[in-house]
């Protein structure tokens, strides 16, 4: 018998996603996006998303209480950024051991409570369990107008690839990061992006997802990338749970990016010509350590069909998680 | 600093819904109820929950895996189902070990996709994670026409209390019960029930949590319960997870229960009156084993106030995780 290591987690989640029936027609957008989109009231779309946090995996064991309450709600809002929509509503679903200190829980509540109240969320409900480590849930629900709704899908060649804020942040930025709900929800008003997701599994990962999903290939610039102060760009390229936007935008709209203070690192091609990576001197890139290097063979183009990254996502996998292990 | 332990379940609870916000007035049910309750389109409510299995909690580690799958949706259809609602859509959330077998989670998801399927459920997303033990999570989004929506806190003195079927059956029930989504639809379409909920707690608690909700007292009847082949009446009003209905009714709509095959096993009465268990004879029961001893003093009514069980609760309980521990 095949172990899930020998499989693969996508070859896995390939074939569990193959175990459900299609959604009806009142899905706008069922698996493979950041949320799921239905039908909401007259002129919006109703964005749905959910994230399980676990301790020693997502946080540490002594990771501040109120940190952890904040991420596990950050990390659903900045699902429902990368679609254009304004989140709503939130449920949370926690265990914990019998033995947790009960000051330590509130503190956690008191993290999820003032990120809902800095975004107008209201947690109206959810479920307690008893547990052997801490694990937080949240599933939260948002809108967006028809018109605004930005999909993975909907990126063409030629296009301009961006960001919306510096990378490789270290550190704590996991735990304390904004979620780019406002800078989401401006990008769809002024500039209409294309396609967009938010950077969970980094920018090279997470950019083959939005190519894989729109049909297209392209390229990336190490030179382009907005790096945090001392990160390296290739490291910054393939680091996860960075939590900023990347989306696509028509190349007229480059000047519209200025006053927004966010960048251009790269742009979308054909799909026939895979995904590259340029080096600060304009070269294709054969590898990057931590990550690039299980994109394709050395010295070549990394083709949607080639890369383990691009596969269509069953679920949104944590890079945490699975990239590095 | 006090424990969990110390403190009790419904202490912290009570603390950190205090930390939370009050919901805007486009929430028409937030905390307290099977669902939170938001609007939908237009006649229409949107229901929506969230709950979470724990392997060696909910399911032991040798439990069959389409049985897993099976019931981590079925709970959170029963949720839909305590409120008179249809459910529509779904999302996934697990985590897994590195090790697991693949195929026992192919198993687990057929189990999801057959329920799903049965009850006309679309299973739209979802997210995975690396986790110590197998974690499975459901969130469900279901609807209910605005005149139908049936919430804890309907409930008037006089009525009566009745169940949608058989009580404390044992063995792997809880694994392979039926949410009673069907049954709920008759109901909130012919009989218009005042209160309801779904039996996760055992009958006594989850009759406590409508009592308290709705500002009623009430008294249930060993006598009348309809128990499983070979159940204890006393063990069956305390035992959890049996998912059968528990909802009133007026006192006028007895006669529409039978072609039903429901049964009436009680009436509510004047708050003041507290809740009150009679035995076979109909004399008043000073304790039952395994949890109405938890109730308060023997012998005597238990009020609203004396009761732990009674709590506004904050998130729904497991009643296998925190009344028998």
């Amino acid at each position: 018998m095949e172990t899930l290591a020998e499989l693969g987690e996508f070859g896995l989640i390939r074939r569990l996603a193959g175990l459900l029936d299609r959604p009806p027609d009142t899905v706008i957008k069922g698996i493979g996006d950041d949320c799921a989109v239905i039908a909401g009231r007259p002129g919006y779309c109703l964005l749905w998303t959910v994230d399980l946090l676990f301790e020693g995996r997502h946080f540490t064991a002594d990771a501040p209480a109120r940190a952890i309450g904040r991420k596990a709600l950050a990390v659903s809002l900045s699902d429902i950024a990368a679609m254009g929509g304004r989140p709503r509503f939130a449920l949370v679903t926690a265990g914990w051991p019998a033995t947790t200190d009960p000051a330590r829980l509130e503190e956690i509540y008191r993290g999820l409570a003032a990120l809902a109240a800095r975004f107008g969320v209201a947690i109206i409900g959810g479920d307690t369990n008893a547990a052997d480590r801490l694990v937080i849930g949240t599933t939260v629900i948002g809108e967006v107008e028809t018109g605004r709704l930005t999909l993975r899908s909907g990126a063409r060649p030629g296009q301009l690839v961006c960001v919306s804020g510096p990378l490789g942040r270290g550190g704590d930025h996991h735990l304390r990061f904004t979620p780019r709900v406002r800078e989401a929800r401006r990008l769809v008003r002024r500039l209409q992006p294309t396609a967009m997701i938010d950077i969970s599994d980094g920018p090279l990962a997470d950019f083959t997802r939005i190519a894989e999903q729109s049909g297209v290939g392209g390229c990336l610039r190490l030179a382009d990338l907005p790096c945090a102060r001392g990160a390296d760009p290739r490291a910054a390229l393939v680091a996860g749970e960075q939590f900023e936007l990347l989306f696509t935008l028509p190349r007229e709209r480059a000047a519209d990016l200025v006053p927004l203070g966010m960048t251009v690192i790269g742009e979308t091609g054909d799909r026939a010509a895979g995904i590259r990576v340029l080096d600060e001197h304009g070269r294709p890139l054969p590898a990057v350590a931590g990550g690039y290097d299980h994109f394709g063979p050395p010295g070549g183009a990394v083709t949607a069909a080639s890369a383990p990254e691009s596969t269509a996502p069953f679920f949104r996998r944590r890079k945490k998680l699975y990239n590095k292990d």
